[in-house]
C-alpha cells in the first residue's frame, strides 16, 4: 500500500498547486524542520529581516498571485505578525501564515517552553481575530482535510488564515479523508436575473451612467470583465483610492480616484452628478467616502458588493458580485447607449520637466512619474502623504498599483515591493514612502538588495509625521532625521541620491532608471509647506473628528 | 463643586504618581489628543521609529522602574505590539499598554473607519490575552474605577495591562467612585512560621545549602532582602539566567548562572551537589532548566515562589515570596551556620587583553567587557549567541543586566537599553546583539543618537542565524550582509568601529568610553567557528527536539 503524504509535504503540495512558488520568514527552531521541508520542494523560501515584513511581503505577493505565503516560529514570530496579518484580512488578501508550535507530545505536561506566553490555545485564539479559518494540526486523522478546508477558506474570502503546525506532527502521515469541499456560493438564479434586468432598465433611460470601481473586483479577479463591461460601453469609470488600478489608468474612459471632497475635483463632479452610478465592488469605508464628504444619493445607484446587489433602496440578497458583473457584460451590448468616448485630463503638468532651479514639489513629482511609468513597472504606495499624492498617479496596467489604502498601516510599502516582486518579476517596483513609514520597515530594502531586484525606492522626506501635523500638530510628530540617501553605505547593492530640485529629481530618476540591475533610493527633500491637495483636505476634515 | 477630573487628566495623574516619568509611542489619529494631553502634563513622550519598539522600550523601562507605559494608535499600532507585550507578560514585566480608539459614537453604527479590523471588541480580546487586566474607558461612570484597578493589576501581578481609550472619552470627566482596591494577598501567618521554621531546621542540618535566584525576586524588588540573607549566612548564591543580576555578580558569595548543562560547570558542581537548595523566586522553564538537563532533587529543595513554598513534596499554599523571604532574612542568624565566605573564579583570562594580531573570539570579548564594566553602566542584551555569553558576564550592581532570557525574542535589546537608559539616566546601556537580532530592530538606535544617550552597541556579527546553525542548518539561516558600523552615515550621532582583532575590539571599547556625549556602535566580525560553549550545548540539546 502506497504511503500516505505526510502532513509537511501535502501542506507544501496544495500550496504548490495553489500557485504559491515562495513562502516569506523568518526561522526559528520551532518552525525549523518546516523550513527544511520547504528547501526540498519546489517552493522558494524567502528570508526577511522581521516577521512582520515577511507578512507584508506575503499580502502584496497574495494581491498579486492570488494567494501568499509564510512562515514563522511560534510565539515571538506570529505573534510579530499580527497587525500585518490584520491589514491583510481589513483589505481581503489572501495570505497563508503558517506557524510553528512546540509538538504536540511537547504540550502535553503544559511546561514552560520558551517563545511561550500563555495557554498554548490562545496564539490560535489571537488568530482567529484576523483570519478567517485556523487550523491546529495537531491530529493526523483530519490534518490534510483541514488544510483543504483552510486553504479553500482563504480564496474564497480572499482573506487569510491561520495554520499552527505542532513541529512533532510534520513528518507524520496524514490520512486522506476525501475532501468534500463547501459547495461554492451560487447566485440565485431568478434575482440574478431580475437584478441584471432591472439594472438594464436604468442604464436604458440614464443619461450619464458612471461606473465605480472598488477592492472587491481586484479581489475576485474580475479586472477583465470589468474591462469587457467598459470596452462596450464607454462609461466612464472612477476607481476607490483602495480599488485604484482596477482598470489601467491611462484607458480613454478612466476618470480617477473617487474619494469625496478629499480626492480630484473633476472625478468628483462626474461621480457626484451621474444620474445612474454604477459602484461595483465597492465598500463603503471612510478611507473611500473621502472621511465621509462623499456625495452620492442611493436613489441614483446600483451597488454590487461580494453576495448582494442593492438598487435604490431594496435588495437582491444571493447575487454574487462575479456573477453579476459577468452577466451585466453579456447584457450590455442589448441595453446601454454606448457613450462617447470620454476625454481624459492630459497627463503632466503643463510645465515641462525639470524646470531650472527650482525645488521639487510633490504635485510636479507626481506629473513626472506619470511620464517616467511603464508598462512593466508598478507602484507600491506607503501610508502617508504620498498616498494621497499617488491619487494623481496613472499606472498603466490593472493592479498596478498597491497600498494600504484603508487599513493604512505605515511601513507597508517597502517589504511589499519584495513581495510584488518576487510575484511579477517581470514588474520593476516603483516605491513611495515617506519618511516615517520608511524608519519602519525601510531596511528590508536590504533584502531587496540581497536578492538583485531593482525597486526604485522615492522617499518623501517630508521630516516628520505629516498626515497627522494637518490633524493636530505637535512635537510628537518630530522624527528622528536619517540621511536616507546613504542606506547604501549599511547594505547593498543599493544606489543613493539626495534631491531638492526638479533638476536633481531629473538626474536621479534617469540613473536609477538605467541602473537594472540594483535598487536605488532617491530621498526628495520636501519643503515644509509642501503637501498634496488631498491631505491638506484629510487634515483638515479629520482635525475636526479627534 | 470643583469639577471632577476628566479621563485622559485622571490617567496621567495616576500613572505619574506610580512613578511613570515617561511614556513611549509613535502618535496616529485616534491617540493624537492624548498625546496633546501629555504634552501638557509633567510626563515626557519618548517618540520610537516603531510601534514594537516602543514596548520593548517601555518593558525595559518598567523593569528599571517599577511600572512602563507606551501609548499607540488603535489597529495598526496597538497589534503592532502584540509580540513585546506578550513578552512582558512572559517575563513578568508591568508595561501600560494605552490605545486610543475610535470615538463611543463613531462606534455607533459599526462603520468601516480605517485602522479597523474586525469587530471593534476584537482588540480587547487580543490583549486579554497578553495582559492581567484590561479595561476600555468607554462609560465615565466607571472610568476612574477602571483605571486605579488596572493599574493596580500591574502592579500587583508584575504583567502588563490594556487600557483603550475611545477617543471622545478623553476630555470626559470621570466619576470618582470611592476606589475599593482589593486587598493585598496576605500570607497566611502559621503557614508562613511554619515554612519558615522547616526552612530553618534544615538550614541548621544542611552542611551546604546554596541559593538559586530566580526573576521573581528582580520583580518583587527583593534584590535588598536578597542581600541582606546572603550578607548574613554567607550562602553561596547561584543566579537562573533569567534572573541574572538578581544580585551584583562580583560579590564574594556570587557562583554565577546556573542552567544545567548549559551552564557553566563551577555553577552546576556546587548546586547540583548542594545537600540544600534554597529556590527563591525561580520559574521552572526550560530556558532557566538548561532545557531540561538540570539535575535537581526535590528532596534537598525549598522552593519559594510567588504564592507558595514548596519543601521537598509538600506544599505552604497561602506563602508570599515577599513575606517568606522577608521573614527567612530576619530568622537566619538564629538558625544558620554562617558558611565561610566562596571564593568565586578570578574575573578575566588567563592571557593579558589585547593579544597582538589575534582575531578575537566571544569568550575573551566577554573577558575584556569584564574588566571594562563598570557600577554605572547597565547591560542589554539580545537574544542569540550574545545572550548565552553573557553567562559569564560580571555585572556590578542588581539589576544591571536586562534580557529576553526566557521569552527570547529577538530584537529586544536595542529598543531595550533606550527604555533602560531613559529609566535611570545615571547608568550607561552597554548593548550586546548579534546581527539578526540587530537587523529586526537595531535602527531605533537613532532614537538612541537623537536623544544624546550615550549607549554602547556591541554587534556580534556572526553573518546569520546562529543559534539556529548549531540546532539545524540550511540556506533559511543566511541573512544579508549589512555593514553596522556604517549605520552612523544614516543617523546619528554615532559613532562606528569594525573590529576583527583583539588590538582593533581593544581600540573600538576605549574610544567608545570615551565619547561620552555620543552613541557608539562596535562591529565585530566573528570567525564562523567561533560560538559560546553554552551555545554549542543548547545547539545540540535543542536539536534534538525539533
Amino acid at each position: 500500500m502506497a504511503a500516505h503524504p505526510t502532513i509537511a509535504s501535502y501542506l507544501l503540495n496544495r500550496l504548490y498547486q495553489a500557485g504559491v512558488r515562495d513562502i516569506f520568514g523568518v526561522p526559528g527552531d520551532y518552525i525549523l524542520r518546516f523550513y527544511q521541508a520547504i528547501e526540498s520542494s519546489p517552493i522558494r523560501h524567502i528570508g526577511t529581516t522581521r516577521e512582520d515584513t515577511a507578512a507584508f511581503a506575503a499580502d502584496a505577493y497574495a494581491r498579486c498571485n492570488g494567494l501568499g505565503a509564510m512562515a514563522v516560529t511560534y510565539g515571538v514570530g506570529a505573534l510579530s505578525v499580527v497587525n500585518p496579518v490584520a491589514g491583510a484580512y481589513a483589505e481581503s488578501s489572501p495570505v497563508v501564515v503558517i506557524s510553528g508550535a512546540p509538538g504536540v507530545t511537547e504540550q502535553r505536561d503544559d511546561p514552560l517552553l520558551h517563545h511561550r506566553f500563555g495557554p498554548f490555545r490562545f496564539q490560535r485564539e489571537i488568530f482567529e481575530r484576523i483570519t478567517c479559518a485556523a487550523a491546529v494540526l495537531d491530529d493526523p486523522a483530519i490534518a490534510l482535510r483541514q488544510i483543504d478546508r483552510v486553504l479553500d477558506a482563504a480564496r474564497r474570502y480572499c482573506k487569510p488564515v491561520y495554520i499552527e503546525l505542532p513541529r512533532d506532527q510534520l513528518e507524520v502521515e496524514g490520512f486522506p479523508i476525501p475532501s468534500h469541499p463547501e459547495p461554492a456560493f451560487a447566485s440565485d438564479p431568478d434575482s440574478l436575473r431580475e437584478a441584471v434586468e432591472e439594472t438594464c432598465a436604468l442604464l436604458k433611460n440614464a443619461g450619464q451612467p458612471v461606473i465605480v470601481a472598488g477592492l472587491e473586483l481586484h479581489r475576485r479577479g474580475l479586472q477583465a470583465t470589468l474591462m469587457s463591461l467598459v470596452e462596450q460601453s464607454r462609461f466612464p469609470v472612477a476607481a476607490t483610492l483602495t480599488g485604484k488600478s482596477v482598470m489601467g489608468e491611462r484607458h480613454p474612459c478612466y476618470l480617477g480616484v473617487y474619494e469625496g471632497a478629499l480626492g480630484p475635483a473633476a472625478a468628483r463632479e462626474r461621480v457626484e452628478q451621474a444620474d445612474l452610478l454604477l459602484m461595483l465592488g465597492v465598500t463603503l469605508n471612510d478611507v473611500d467616502l473621502g472621511v465621509y464628504t462623499a456625495r452620492l444619493d442611493a436613489q441614483r445607484m446600483v451597488r454590487a458588493s461580494q453576495d448582494e446587489v442593492i438598487i435604490h433602496h431594496h435588495r437582491y440578497p444571493r447575487v454574487s458580485l462575479v456573477d453579476y458583473v459577468t452577466a451585466l457584460a453579456e447584457r450590455l451590448p442589448a441595453c446601454a447607449k454606448t457613450q462617447s468616448a470620454f476625454v481624459p485630463a492630459a497627463i503632466g503638468d503643463e510645465l515641462p520637466f525639470p524646470q531650472p532651479s527650482t525645488p521639487i514639489r510633490v504635485a510636479r513629482l507626481i506629473g513626472r512619474l506619470n511620464a517616467f511609468l511603464e508598462p512593466d513597472m508598478q507602484v507600491v504606495c506607503d501610508t502617508g502623504d504620498c498616498l494621497f499624492a499617488a491619487i494623481d498617479l496613472k499606472v498603466h496596467e490593472n493592479t498596478g498599483f498597491l497600498a494600504s489604502a484603508y487599513y493604512t498601516t505605515m511601513g507597508f510599502a517597502v517589504p511589499a515591493a519584495l513581495g510584488a516582486q518576487i510575484a511579477r518579476p517581470d514588474k520593476r517596483a516603483v516605491v513611495l514612502a515617506g519618511d516615517g513609514a520608511f524608519q519602519m520597515t525601510g531596511t528590508e530594502l536590504s533584502t531587496i538588495a540581497r536578492l538583485g531586484l531593482n525597486a526604485i525606492v522615492i522617499v518623501f522626506n517630508n521630516r516628520g509625521y505629516s498626515t497627522e501635523r494637518f490633524i493636530l500638530d505637535g512635537p510628537f510628530n518630530d522624527i528622528a532625521e536619517w540621511r536616507f540617501h546613504r542606506l547604501g553605505e549599511v547594505f547593498g547593492p543599493l544606489k543613493g541620491y539626495e534631491v531638492g530640485t526638479e533638476e536633481d529629481f531629473e538626474q536621479a530618476l534617469n540613473q536609477a532608471a538605467g541602473e537594472t540591475a540594483a535598487a536605488s533610493l532617491i530621498e526628495v527633500q520636501l519643503a515644509g509647506d509642501d503637501a498634496s491637495p488631498a491631505m491638506r483636505r484629510l487634515g483638515e476634515r479629520l482635525g475636526k473628528l479627534i
